[in-house]
């Protein structure tokens, strides 16, 4: 008789690990394979990004309040977000789709919608597809292509000592936003004619229901010749992720509570609902912002841009990942949980 | 109100058509979209394929009798399989994976296990994935990435009048393969410890279960100095596949009943069943195999390999996609079915 183990039981980074441990390498172009944001293939004068991501229904969205448009929008952005974080520029995507019988030709339509809007925002084609039929529910697979100077790329594994540890934009919003259509749902079951009630948390909904790829972000640096240390898309919630960074680049990391942005709607609703804001800030995932590290040097171009939030610095490895409260207290950061 | 469309009644071609129609091209590395089994990226000096295919559990694949190491194999060999229908080098895939709670970290090593075996077989490199939660079945996708020199691409495109139709192998056998796993699961629904009765028809179950990527025969072709002017991976059945290049190469078809290979297995397991053995080659699907047209001064060329089967050749658009059967009768070729 075999063992069975629970997926769950390996913990945070377990599963990947085991999984890719095992494989070759038969190709000279192969650069890079799992362990960043997204694979890296030589091309000789320059080098190509791949990734793929996949959603499926129930789990990543619910299609009773999750607009197809708007859907088919963020499964673009999230794929195009993992070239941005290697500092790669996007230009190609292809679409996987499992289709259930519920979904209309129309519905597709519309999805497609979504995802074309992205695409030409973001300037990047989709340029095939597959569809399939699925027994249960919507599947979305987004894979997405992007290329780079091979001395260009910013992987995971580039933070030092004393860099700066950077966010793109405020936390905590985007799950937020779901706890708000979760309750509506919820609180509107068995009503007829149900009116969501949304008035002044509409920023929470935009965040989760149509994340922004921070294109500009990078403009900006490459503008003014900042090139990141080390780089990943905050899609696990920032505590997960700066693990998986400081991990990446065998180091530790300090930031600061009263530094990491949260928005008003944001601490609003949460006090509103009885959620500590700091955890939807930590662990709230989605955000799809870029979490990077840029050498202290580069402090005042940083703060310079008007587009970042510096919100502490990466230490030994041995110190741990830290965040520091107002009153000087440390606290090691756990991947899903925080203790005070 | 809204009208609801069943995807079903767009018929075969029309919804990716419909889906695609619209897609903008903003990047000049964009050779070529949708309509062939892989986009088309230009690299400068040569291209780029790319093409994803996703498989959901029970429409493409029953855990009950379908063993997950053949299954990782063949959802490679899919994959690679749509690469080598440009004849590209395939060199990396990425993997996306929605897991649901009943398949254990063992189940996934041994899918994995089966994944590296081919692309150790095929010479590509798993290069990446992602894994995320599926409340309802197995999801696999796989996305594959190919180079070619731009002159060496062939698309469905590039057939002419005369051209030879070929094809690599014998056709039907994975559909009686897959007959057979479903009698035999029917059969033994209700009996302790089932015994499934396979004898005499193994290679049905290998042509299903674990299709082979034919580069041996692309290989053969390159160095005989054959260049096919138009090709498809056999997917979907012979009628539907050849009806698909015949559209993109605007031109008609004639192929010759006598001469469509099946196999002794498939023709005794069908009449076992009472299935119409050329109803299995024709729109039995999964066959795997290359479908490809050769200019007609390459026939001695082409059969002197051993390789291929030539069954038939390539006419004028107006003529149709026939099938003549042995007493020279010619018969259209639906998608799905054909009248006699």
């Amino acid at each position: 008789m075999s063992k069975s183990t629970e997926i769950a039981s390996l913990g945070e980074f377990g599963l990947i690990d085991r999984l890719t441990k095992g494989l070759g390498r038969r190709n000279a172009s192969t650069l890079h394979g799992a362990g960043d944001d997204a694979a890296v293939i030589d091309l000789g004068d320059r080098v190509m990004l791949l990734t793929t991501d996949m959603l499926t229904e129930g789990i990543d969205f619910d299609l009773s309040y999750f607009p197809l448009k708007h859907l088919g929008y963020k499964s673009v952005v999230r794929g195009v977000n993992d070239i941005l974080a290697m500092n790669g520029k996007p230009e190609q995507l292809v679409v996987s789709l499992g289709v259930s019988a519920k979904i209309s030709v129309e519905a597709l339509d519309t999805l497609y919608e979504g995802m074309e809007t992205a695409a030409k925002e973001l300037g990047v084609d989709i340029v095939g597809g597959d569809t399939t039929a699925s027994m249960n529910g919507l599947v979305i697979n987004i894979s997405a292509v992007g290329f780079a100077r091979k001395e260009d790329v910013v992987y995971r594994a580039g933070a030092h000592e004393h860099d700066l540890i950077c966010i793109t934009s405020n936390l905590g919003a985007a799950y937020m936003g779901l706890h708000l259509l979760e309750r509506e749902k919820r609180v509107l079951k068995d009503i007829d004619n149900p009116e969501p009630k949304f008035e002044g948390y509409e920023y929470l909904l935009e965040r989760y229901l149509k994340p922004r790829a921070r294109v500009n972000v990078l403009d900006a640096l490459r503008e003014e010749g900042i090139r990141p240390t080390a780089m990943i898309d905050l899609s696990d919630g920032l505590a997960s992720d700066l693990r998986q960074l400081c991990r990446s680049s065998q180091c530790g990391a300090r930031i600061y509570l009263e530094r990491i942005p949260i928005a008003r709607q944001t601490s609003e609703l949460a006090e509103e609902m009885h959620i500590d804001p700091v955890i939807a800030a930590l662990n709230g995932g989605e955000d799809h912002e870029l979490l990077f590290t840029v050498p202290l040097d580069k402090q005042e171009a940083v703060m310079r841009l008007g587009l970042v939030d510096v919100i502490g610095h990466i230490t030994k490895e041995e110190s741990g990942v830290i965040l520091v409260t107002p009153d000087g207290e440390g606290i090691a950061l756990k991947a899903q949980a925080f203790d005070r």
